[in-house]
């Protein structure tokens, strides 16, 4: 119908008669012309409505925001004083000569130009999307897809589809569940990842797989989490880590190129323990210049119980966090939030120090806890941390968990308070994560029980769980975790090894994964693979604040769709059908 | 790990020294020494050891069928008695030098050179995928789909996820349900299309919309039919219905040529009543030469009810199939066989007619009926069917879709029983559907309610439904339905006036469509899509018999996955906090 899109329209088309199709984005009468900005996905245009074509002017009057209509006219150049700059198309204007309305549209229920709630959004759109933001935000998805399924089909990569109905597994405590019709009483699962399908698919030969997914957890929904949410998977045979996170690496550097004008440069390594004890977080932001600096050795002899216990417990922690220049800018109250704040973390208080003057020796220092280090464990705090005058210095003793977590929140917390994260896109790998995580309750696995350790025998393995390195990576950007992998095991004793280290018995381990332990008796190839979050990689793309503003029409945090209303009610018929009733249903004002 | 793929060595590599990966295909002992067909996802090449390496030798005397291997070595040429032409590696051979056994296998618990049931294919799927053509099989599919989408993305489609936990609705009797955990005794459905999506997204303004995604119909399962299955799904803003079929028959088109070097042609178009009439089918299979051939005109006037009945009946139908020459060739024992047949489809018998001397008049016809019909309307059958000496000619007399149904069905089963089917492409168009199928009892959409009729008001349609088409068009291949698309109601009062014709109240629309019908106020574009069987699509171009064929993991015809042994049983606590209870559990030698 169309013979441009509004945002094609430039100089090179003066005088050409176009013909476009989009919507009235905005109405303004002036000096008795009538000017629309018409709208479609590419953007916006200027026509222009003259009184002397009586009819069609007439016609004009009638068009109201969001009609959508089909426009003749032909392009002319804007005299220099009405170039707007600010538009992509505002060096030229339509002059209408035909006008079609396609459709009328009523007032809208929601004001774009005013702050709308997100439960508005959601409910609306339809309208939501045709905002230039959310518009781009999906039309770059769109680019991100595209760009990286060429990647992946020139390297060789087959786009094979694994199943959405899945085996449910008593343990699936968070799996969607559908119930069978054929089979009433028992159910399918939506997966959570198609792992242990390419797994599959590797050992049948197919050698290089991928494939965008979407992906099911049904689980308390944090505020960046989806019910449905989508994977880039990839799974290649006979390729080590190294080869794996070398193809990655290059497919998102490529796409930031491509996409984005970015030279990501090459993704430097991080160990997972080297991680945890620089940023307290395995996927450290490194945008962001603080760093926690270990000092329990400075303090193990000190009388106060708060710094001498984890300074003395193996399993303690005690680390410094130096906030440089900031000692004045933060103030008590600053402090008394960032308790409260760490004690989300399991943190139990927050000592703190601020270096007032350097100089002045003890007399330089401000802090409630400074009565409690001797000189020498100050000096040594002071050395360590290279702290200077105007300097703030947080401290962190507890387990090493709490710290890192607790100090690596903090770090995070205050970068974004007083601005010191740096613009740029910082990429890094991480690796060398232990296998297990866990005490001598129980362990579980740090990526998932498909994962290969690390130069060990089975019997090595299980000699000493904990010690064992995985050999599995994790894709950081800027603090984000945008993809994890692995290398898996092939080898049948291994794969049941680490079930049993895990507590999956044998009867259990064939129970659920039976299918698997046989698959691996027949010749299955060593093979590693990766899953990249899509809808976190685009969000960090678009420099959007939620998966959620890249998703065409995300579920609310609380899993519903505001939309279509969605869940609903069934039909009591198709329920007895599938051998199953409720039992229980939420409270109306829950729904 | 590998230098070259197995199936990529080729007399210009000879002397040179390459790596590959893969497994054992095939051993042979002869003349001393040792070979193997080692096979990867490329194809087969035969490797060669030798006994002067001994320790090698020695090695490779341990590998069995299925064996992984990382093999080293040399290319060199086969000598000319030896050279291979049924193998597309078969002018060269590898000389090993290296052999590194990767995993070794178990012997396989089913042998693929014996016939394998499919049940047992599908619970060694990983080894059943191995076998070259279900290999070649998916593989086709990736380049099938990788082609779509280089065309859509060319052609300005935009690839949009849509959301698989959607709205359940209760007439949704063929929706897979899912229980909310956070919504108790609500449900999500997951879609049998993005339908109601994707036109939302051109109420969005994305204009061009294409996604290759998954669609669910819980359904009694035919031979040809998944729960889960893939639509190509496409929907335009400000297209028409033949700029829609036009880009869509452009893409198959392409993918012929690309895939198979197949030039389709352009396809022609047929209305839905032509197809009915001359094909008793509304997907005709061209390839096949037989027609119906309406008679019930010459028919009026017999005695003979079975004939006279529903020739005189305006919803009756009296048609004839001449298969040419074949008066001989079909016995009594297919007639009776074809009786039977048609019976299936509601015809109550099969008249036929043999000429085995046109000359000879009314002696040199052979029929049952032949008493019944006076020489007249002979007379007149012959003409019209254009019959010669060694035709015979079947007959349908009851209403019109028995007729055209088991006409149209015997049309096929003979074609195929006596070979006459064209080896060929024959792709078309049909068009000009009915908008309502059904009767004074309740009329039902033929496609779905959101297609749009051709040139009425709302007014219009109400006052004459049955006799109104719709805007719809079907791409049909070989006899095979492989897309079905439509231009939508883009104006509220016209879908209104459909829920209304199909009995669907303002109540109940409001409150299964209430989103769709709000959308629609506010300038909605005219909009038109289609959706293509991806399955049935490969299927038709690998020539595979069942869409099972061209899916990694399809589930059994009773809707149960042999490999992983989904559905199971779920876990007792997650069914609580679900808010659902099994209340009815089939018999254990049903699952």
């Amino acid at each position: 119908m169309r013979s441009h899109y509004c945002g094609q329209l430039e100089t090179s088309l003066v005088d050409q008669p176009v013909t476009l199709c989009g919507w009235v984005n905005k109405r303004r009468d002036l000096g008795g012309l009538i000017f629309i900005d018409m709208r479609d996905r590419t953007g916006l245009v200027q026509v222009v409505f003259d009184p002397d074509q009586s009819e069609l002017f007439e016609q004009a009057n009638s068009l109201r925001q969001e009609f959508c209509i089909k426009l003749t006219g032909v392009v002319r150049a804007r005299p220099g004083s009405q170039v707007n700059t600010g538009m992509a198309t505002g060096a030229i204007e339509v002059m209408a000569d035909g006008l079609e309305i396609l459709n009328r549209s009523a007032a809208l229920p929601i004001d774009f130009n005013q702050h709308v709630s997100e439960e508005q959004r959601l409910r609306f759109r339809y309208l939501d999307l045709r905002r230039p933001n959310m518009n781009h935000n999906l039309q770059f998805r769109a680019k991100v897809t595209s760009a990286v399924r060429r990647f992946m089909d020139a390297a060789g990569f087959l786009d094979i589809e694994t199943p959405m109905l899945t085996r449910a597994t008593p343990e699936g405590a968070r799996d969607y569940l559908v119930p069978s019709r054929t089979y009433k009483g028992k159910f399918f699962a939506l997966p959570q990842s198609p792992q242990l399908f390419k797994q599959l698919l590797m050992m049948s030969g197919f050698d290089r797989y991928y494939q965008i997914v979407k992906c099911f957890r049904d689980e308390d929904l944090r505020a960046d989490r989806q019910p449905e949410f989508t994977q880039i998977d990839i799974e290649t045979s006979f390729m080590t880590a190294d080869q794996v996170m070398a193809i990655t690496e290059q497919m998102v550097q490529q796409l930031f190129v491509e996409l984005m004008e970015v030279n990501l440069g090459e993704f430097p390594r991080m160990s997972w323990h080297e991680a945890m004890r620089r940023f307290g977080s395995d996927k450290p932001d490194l945008r962001n210049p603080l760093e926690l600096i270990d000092v329990a050795d400075l303090l193990t002899d000190v009388e106060f119980k708060v710094f001498a216990g984890p300074a003395n417990d193996p399993k303690g922690r005690v680390a410094a966090l130096k906030v440089p220049g900031k000692a004045e800018a933060i103030s008590r109250k600053n402090i008394d939030e960032y308790t409260n704040f760490v004690g989300i973390y399991g943190a139990k208080g927050l000592a703190w120090m601020k270096v007032n003057d350097l100089a002045a020796g003890r007399d330089g220092i401000q802090s409630p806890v400074l009565k409690f280090i001797p000189d020498a464990a100050l000096q040594g705090i002071l050395e360590r941390t290279d702290a200077a005058s105007g300097d703030i210095i947080f401290f962190g003793a507890d387990n090493g968990m709490v710290v890192a977590e607790a100090l690596g929140a903090l770090r995070l917390k205050v970068g974004q308070d007083f601005d010191l994260v740096e613009d740029a896109w910082r990429p890094l790998w991480v690796v060398d994560f232990p296998m297990f995580e866990g005490d001598d309750n129980g362990l579980a696995a740090l990526h998932h029980p498909f994962t290969a350790p690390v130069g060990v025998t089975p019997e090595q393995l299980k000699a000493n769980p904990t010690e064992t390195l995985s050999n599995a990576y994790d894709m950081v950007l800027n603090g984000v975790e945008v993809g994890g992998g692995s290398v898996r095991i092939h080898d049948s004793k291994m794969q049941q090894t680490v079930f049993e280290i895990l507590g999956i018995g044998p009867d259990e381990a064939n129970e659920k994964f039976g299918f698997l332990l046989e698959a691996l008796k027949y010749g299955t190839p060593p093979h590693a693979g990766l899953a990249f979050g899509l809808d976190r990689l685009v969000m960090l793309m678009v420099g959007a604040s939620s998966i959620r503003e890249v998703i065409a029409f995300p579920k609310t945090t609380t899993a519903a769709c505001m939309l279509t209303d969605a869940p609903g009610f069934a039909n009591a018929g198709a329920l007895e059908e599938l051998g199953v009733a409720v039992i229980a249903k939420s409270a109306e004002d829950d729904s």
